[in-house]
This record gives structure tokens, C-alpha cells and sequence, in this order.
């Protein structure tokens, strides 16, 4: 991008450009690793027009643009990568509207999921997907990353609730994908192909989501197991007696001890001599089924050596052990320099998942601590520097993580469940498609982006 | 296609083939009104490989290629409009795998959905979309169409469950759309792409789908109302209570009586006081609880002036019940030429709807017999010939049926729920989608298929 350029946008959009140091640093970073690639300059939009005028001066000058959300991001999404525009959705952040008649909200992408979520659970609604940064991740990021959380076991992911999008396309041009409606058979599926595709198909200005009723209560159980690998295998036993839990966690020792460390407000001694640890939420409406279901899930559970069952007994201790569950990813990367690795694989074969990885790790000499959302499959694996050497890490640790994603891919699996692709793992894309379909993906990327400005350099290679 | 072309293809593959006058009417035609495009030749082969060879041979030589299920669809989809080959699926007929540790189905595309639907309720789970043709097509139509049905009101549509496909596409090649997972972060959303686009991008050989436990219990109610709008707007005000109903079926007095008149063993009265009925179902895990919620949805039901409820009292009552209101669209068309219409909208706007559709046909002199999926707020709009003439048939009622998906557009929906565009509502796609979407999908079908092989002039113009 010319200094030219940055003078024109500067005076074109003066009242939403930002080019100080510290603000092109802050929007060159997100939550990936310690990466950082800070952009020439940043804008602010507050309108849908304002980022079709700037889409369509950029794509004429063929200026990179990345889309930047509240950069919490876990794969890099969000880095600009090659400079240009950081296009800041901060300041689209309204909740347009709760329409309790037909269970929906049309929100702007700048809202954060947790206050998206209180605002319609005042209404008595509930809108499911709670990624562990829901405090301060934006729902559009949430779209752009198809992103889970712990209810993804019972209510699904974001893409599950995605009805509509009004999308600025990289030329300028504004397009609504769908319509709002729970049912839709009408031509090719442009929602859902903008839904995880990381902002490099369009900017989504607006968003449409389906609500459900939301359930009255919910009973937390935290698990000790002396066994990792007897933690994973109970997963699939609590799911075959029918009873479907709205979050069914799993924690490695180290990260549970790590974040409990990380936290001293909350006082809780783990024995060392339980490997992992499972949290078990249920949730419904009706209180003596939950306490039914707690009863079934913990005679299941009594066949997988388990040490003694906490059941949280008041609100307090459900949000305290929440808090500790959520701030796993956080204590973990205090901990060490680390690589994130997002894997998923069929549920069953979380076991075989996590005893591959352990055998890879002491092949290369890393330790792991695994931690994630069980009752899908989806493990977060840390892989931690600890004492490998800058060349060990920089040069052996990629083959070991294609050896994980391989193994992953093999058990019917693939390397993203809910980080998405973005910049860390592009590299790896070729493990789980074949170069026919990633030529399909880089197809579809030209058609909506023929010059390549919108996120390059972003998931595909 | 040439003879010589079809005389290769006979040769080449003469034990799957078939060139009979009776088979080519038989592969002509669907469930779409009276039309008939024969093929020049069936093939029906019964692996993946042949299918690539199939489509090699036929993309080198540019023969249209139409992929046929069960012919059961609404819109023309798998009629040949251009000749060429008819490829038919019947023969990929097996449930490969029934996955009860992962609860996952691995199916082939040309088994009966019911059939699908009891071999796996056998291992007590669940594959919910059901639509009223059930008993014949097939689950590769399904994903196809993105059928529906009346579960989807509380359990979603057919690509709520797809995880995951085998695909061949138009030159030969066979991919894989994604994994055997719950969550996928990893690319473009090939699987939804393809899930819904009426086999124009590629032949679906093998479906992975999720599935969920199977309920154990469910009741269900017949509910007359004397004012049809009104029982439109019983439907958001259910839904309101919080209670999700697994069927919300409306049909209007003329489709449940001539639907009777059609099944001469169904012995049931109808008041012709009554202007229309709502079916209602609940199921799940708990007698009672559905007992509550039953008697919930009587008590919000008094203030919308019905007749005497029915409960249905015993399995057999219940499967009658359900006969009547699969069969409403074999009646409602044996009865007069008609054209059917598949519009949804936002469901609060259904009672906008019905009576916009009744006030266009009073405008043009057209009667309509209403029914669907009302807790989706898809309507079913049956335009019957009756006493119009040919010239206001051909050239009056097209004007007519775009008034209507105007209107279905303006109160937030589009112009099909779950029997897709195929051939007869292709003219009306610049309803819903500017001319930029519509690019977007011309481009995308470029993408797989260059030579326009694959079900040409299907979806878009």
C-alpha cells in the first residue's frame, strides 16, 4: 500500500481512520500465538455503505483488506498479514432487533456474543453458541470462524443458527445471502458459504439468527478421573444413554492445576493422582429430570474409575467452575510459549485421539495439554516449548503437528473444529482435502474476490 | 446426444442400461404436474467408479447428465429437459454403516429414507427429516432438495444432519465434501454447498449423517378452527409458550376433505363449518411432561375459536391421522390441474400470507387450497385450474405466482422451503436474489461443472 493511498483514505475517511503506532500494533495482533503484523492503517466503519465505499476503492487499487473483529481469534483470522486496511467492525454494534414473535434477532457483527445472549435471554430466548471468549469476541467473528464453545454438544455451533447475512462483496456490491426463514430451498447455500469462511469472501454487515426457547435450569457435576484416557472413553458411554448434556468438557490435569493457579479468587485443591477431569453440564426445564439425568450419568460413570463426584450446589460454584473452564486457553499460554492445535475427530475415537497424541509428543520430545469440548470430539491441544530448542520448534514441531493432524484426519476427523484455518494452519489444509477440492475452495475465492484483496494469504496457500 | 453416443454408452455399460421406450417415459418424468422430458438413455450403475467413468465420458462429450432418485420431486429436478443421460441411483441402495458409538449413519444415496429412518431407530436413534414422500424417495433426493417435512419444526431439515459427503463431480473426480464431525472450522463449507443444489454441481454417492436419539414418546392432536387466519395465528402464539411441537401442520378445509374423499378406509367427519385444522405433535422422553404440554397448548388454543380438539388415542388413531395429512398433496392433485407453490415466511407472517395468496387469487380468478408446515411458516399454495381457461392458465397465472412470491419475499421469505427450484420456478429466482447473488451462483456452477453437463437449466435461468 503507497503512502498515497493511506493519505487518501486518511482525508476520504477521516473521522474513522485511526494511524498512530499504538493503534496500527493493537489491530496487528490477535490472540494467535505472540504474532504480529500490523496494518498501514485502520478504519472504523459504522455503516454498510461506509464499507462498500471502502471495499470499492480498495479492490479498484488492489489494496489488502482484513476484516478485524475484537481479535480473539486463536488461528490468526484477523492479522494483516500483508498491511493495508485493518477494517475495524467495532463500531457496528447494534442489536437492530428481537423479533419475539418469530424467535430471531438481526444484529450488526460488532456485538459481543455474551451481551447478544443477554439481551434475548431477557426476552426469554436463547441463542446457544458460547465460545470460551464470549466476554469479548464479536458474533460476527463467531460467523466468520464458525465457532463452537461447550453447548456446540447439545445445541450446535454458530453455523446452526445462521439464517441470513447482508454481505459487502470485495467490489462493493451488498448482497443478502438468504432470507429469514427457518427453511430455505432456493438455489445454492450462500449463507452457509459465508458462514467460516474467515472474511475472505465478504464483510457480513448484518446477521440474522434463529433464537430457541431458553431452558429454565441447569445442574454442573465435575468429574475426576485417574485415567486420561478413561475420561475420553466415558464421554461416548454418557452419550449412548440417550441424555444429551449441554456441555460435556474435558480437562488435563496440568490445565485444570494451571488455571487454578492462574486464578487465586478460587480456591479448589485437584489431586494429583487424577490425570483429567470431565465437566458435565444438563439443562432443560424441569428440575427433577436434570436431577434424574445426573443420577443416569453417574452410573455410567461409576464403570471409568472415577474419584469423588462435585456436584455445584449453588449458582456461585456453577460460574466459578465455568470461569475455571473458560480460562484454561488463557492460563495455558501465560504458562509457556505454546501452538494451539484445534483437533476433531468422531467422538468414539477421542481416546485413540488423545493417546496418538501423547505417543507423537514423546516421539519428538514436546509435551501436550489437552483440553476441550469432549462430547464433540473437539480437542484444543497445547503443545508447550518447555526446554525444546528454537530449532526443534521451529523446524520438527511441524512435522509432529501434520503427524497429529494426519492421525486426526485418519480417525475421521479434521484439523479445525472451531479456531478455523486462518493463518497457523493453512500449511496443513492439504491433509484433509484432496488438491481437487482445495482447488474448488481457491475457485470459489476468485469468484467473490477476483483481485484478491479481501483476507489474502488466508486459509487456503 | 448423438446415436452413436448412445450406442457407446450401451455397449460400454449395457448391463446397467436401459433404452425401452417405457423406461425413457418412466426416467421423464417426477411428481412435478403433467411433464414428461424422456431421456435418450437410463443408466444405472451401482459403485462410485462407474459413476466417474459415466461422468468422464459424458463431460468429454458434453451429454447432459440428469441424476434421478425416486422421481418424487416437486420441481422438476431430475426431469432430463435436455435429453442425454438419466443416471439413476436406485441401485446405490445399501446402509453401509450404522455408527451406534459415534451415532452416525453412512448411507448410500438411493435408500429409501423411511427405510433409512427404521434401520436406525432399530438402534434406538433418530433420523428426523421426514418428508411426506417418505415411504418412496430416496435420502440422496433429500439432500438434493434440502427436503423437510413436519419435523423440521422442532428438529431441522435435511442438511441440519449432513456431515459430510462422497461427490463425483462433473469431470470425473471424486471428493470428499468434509469430515465425520460435529464441528468443522476447516475451509469452505463444500458439504453445504452441495446440500441443496439439486444435483447440478455433482452426484452425491455417499452421506454421512449425524443422528440423534430416538423419543420415546409423542402425542398428537387435531385441531379445527372456523377462521383460518386464525389458526395461522395460533401457531406464533404456540410457539410463544416455549413448548417446540415436533409437527405443526395446517390444511384448510378443502385439503383435509378431499384428502378424505381420497382414502375411502378413513372414516372421519369434517364440520364444513370449519375453514381449516391445525395437526399438533409433541414428542419426547417424558409421558407426562407431554401430557403438560399438550394441555399448555389447549389452554393457549381457547382464545383462537377452534371446535372440539381431537387426541388422538391410540397408535393407530395417531397413524391416521398422519395418512391424512401425508396424503393431502396426492389429493389435492389428483383432483384438478394445478401448479403447487412452496412459499415460506417468517411464521408470525403466515396469517400475511394466507390471506395475501387468497387475495391474489380472488384478483385472478384462481382458486387455492392451503396446507404445510406452519410452525415453519411453509406454506404449501396449491393453484387449481378449475374453470380458467388455457390462456389464463399459460399466460395470466405466471403474473399471479409472482404477485405471490413478491409478497412471501416482502414478509422476510423466499420462494421454496423444501422442494427446491429444479425447472418450473427457476423464472422467478430474481425474486429473491439481486442479479449480483444470481452471478454468484452462475459463477459457483461454473466452477464444478464448465461444460454444463450436470442437470442443465435447473435453478437458475
Amino acid at each position: 500500500m503507497t503512502k498515497e493511498q493511506v493519505e487518501y483514505l486518511m482525508k476520504e475517511f477521516k473521522d474513522i481512520a485511526l494511524t498512530d503506532t499504538d493503534s496500527l500494533d493493537k489491530y496487528g495482533r490477535d490472540e494467535t500465538e505472540d504474532l504480529l503484523f500490523p496494518p498501514h492503517i485502520v478504519l472504523r466503519p459504522s455503516k454498510t455503505e461506509e464499507i462498500s465505499a471502502i471495499l470499492s476503492y480498495c479492490n479498484e487499487n488492489k489494496i489488502p483488506v482484513t476484516p478485524s473483529g475484537a481479535r480473539t481469534g486463536l488461528s490468526g483470522g484477523a492479522l494483516p498479514i500483508n498491511g493495508g486496511v485493518a477494517l475495524s467492525l467495532e463500531k457496528m454494534n447494534k442489536i437492530i432487533n428481537i423479533d419475539e414473535n418469530n424467535s430471531q434477532v438481526i444484529t450488526e457483527p460488532g456485538v459481543i456474543t455474551q451481551v447478544l445472549q443477554n439481551a434475548v435471554k431477557e426476552k426469554g430466548l436463547f441463542y446457544p453458541p458460547d465460545p470460551a471468549s464470549k466476554g469479548s469476541c464479536f458474533i460476527g467473528g463467531n460467523i466468520a470462524e464458525n465457532s463452537g464453545g461447550p453447548k456446540a454438544v447439545k445445541y450446535g455451533v454458530t453455523a446452526d443458527y445462521v439464517l441470513n447475512l447482508e454481505v459487502v462483496l470485495p467490489n462493493g456490491e451488498i448482497i443478502w445471502t438468504g432470507a429469514n426463514v427457518l427453511k430455505n430451498a432456493t438455489g445454492y447455500n450462500l449463507t452457509q458459504l459465508i458462514v467460516g469462511s474467515e472474511g475472505t469472501l465478504g464483510i457480513v454487515t448484518k446477521i440474522v439468527l434463529r433464537l430457541i426457547p431458553h431452558p429454565t435450569d441447569d445442574m454442573l457435576m465435575l468429574v475426576p478421573f485417574f485415567d486420561a484416557k478413561k475420561a475420553c472413553e466415558a464421554v461416548a458411554a454418557i452419550m449412548k444413554t440417550g441424555i444429551t448434556p449441554s456441555g460435556l468438557e474435558f480437562m488435563e490435569r496440568d490445565a485444570i492445576q494451571w488455571t487454578l493457579n492462574n486464578i487465586p479468587t478460587i480456591q479448589m485443591e485437584i489431586d494429583e493422582r487424577h490425570e483429567a477431569h470431565l465437566l458435565i453440564e444438563v439443562d432443560g426445564f424441569d428440575e427433577n429430570k436434570l436431577i434424574e439425568e445426573c443420577e443416569k450419568i453417574a452410573e455410567v460413570l461409576e464403570q471409568f474409575e472415577t474419584g469423588d463426584i462435585l456436584f455445584a450446589d449453588s449458582q456461585a460454584q456453577k460460574d466459578k467452575l465455568w470461569e475455571v473452564r473458560r480460562k484454561v486457553g488463557e492460563a495455558v499460554k501465560s504458562h509457556s510459549i505454546y501452538k494451539e492445535e484445534d483437533t476433531v475427530v468422531p467422538r468414539f475415537e477421542l481416546p485413540n485421539l488423545l493417546s496418538g497424541v501423547k505417543a507423537i509428543g514423546k516421539k519428538y520430545g514436546f509435551k501436550s495439554v489437552c483440553y476441550g469440548h469432549a462430547g464433540d470430539g473437539n480437542l484444543h491441544v497445547n503443545i508447550i516449548k518447555g526446554a525444546l530448542t528454537d530449532d526443534q520448534w521451529n523446524n520438527e514441531l511441524p512435522l509432529a503437528i501434520r503427524e497429529i493432524f494426519t492421525l486426526t484426519v485418519k480417525l475421521g476427523g479434521t484439523i479445525s473444529g472451531e479456531h478455523g484455518i486462518g493463518l497457523v494452519q493453512k500449511s496443513y489444509m492439504d491433509i484433509p482435502f484432496t488438491n481437487v477440492s482445495l482447488q474448488l475452495m481457491r475457485d470459489i475465492k476468485k469468484i467473490f474476490d477476483p483481485n484478491n484483496i479481501l483476507n489474502p494469504g488466508k486459509i487456503l496457500i
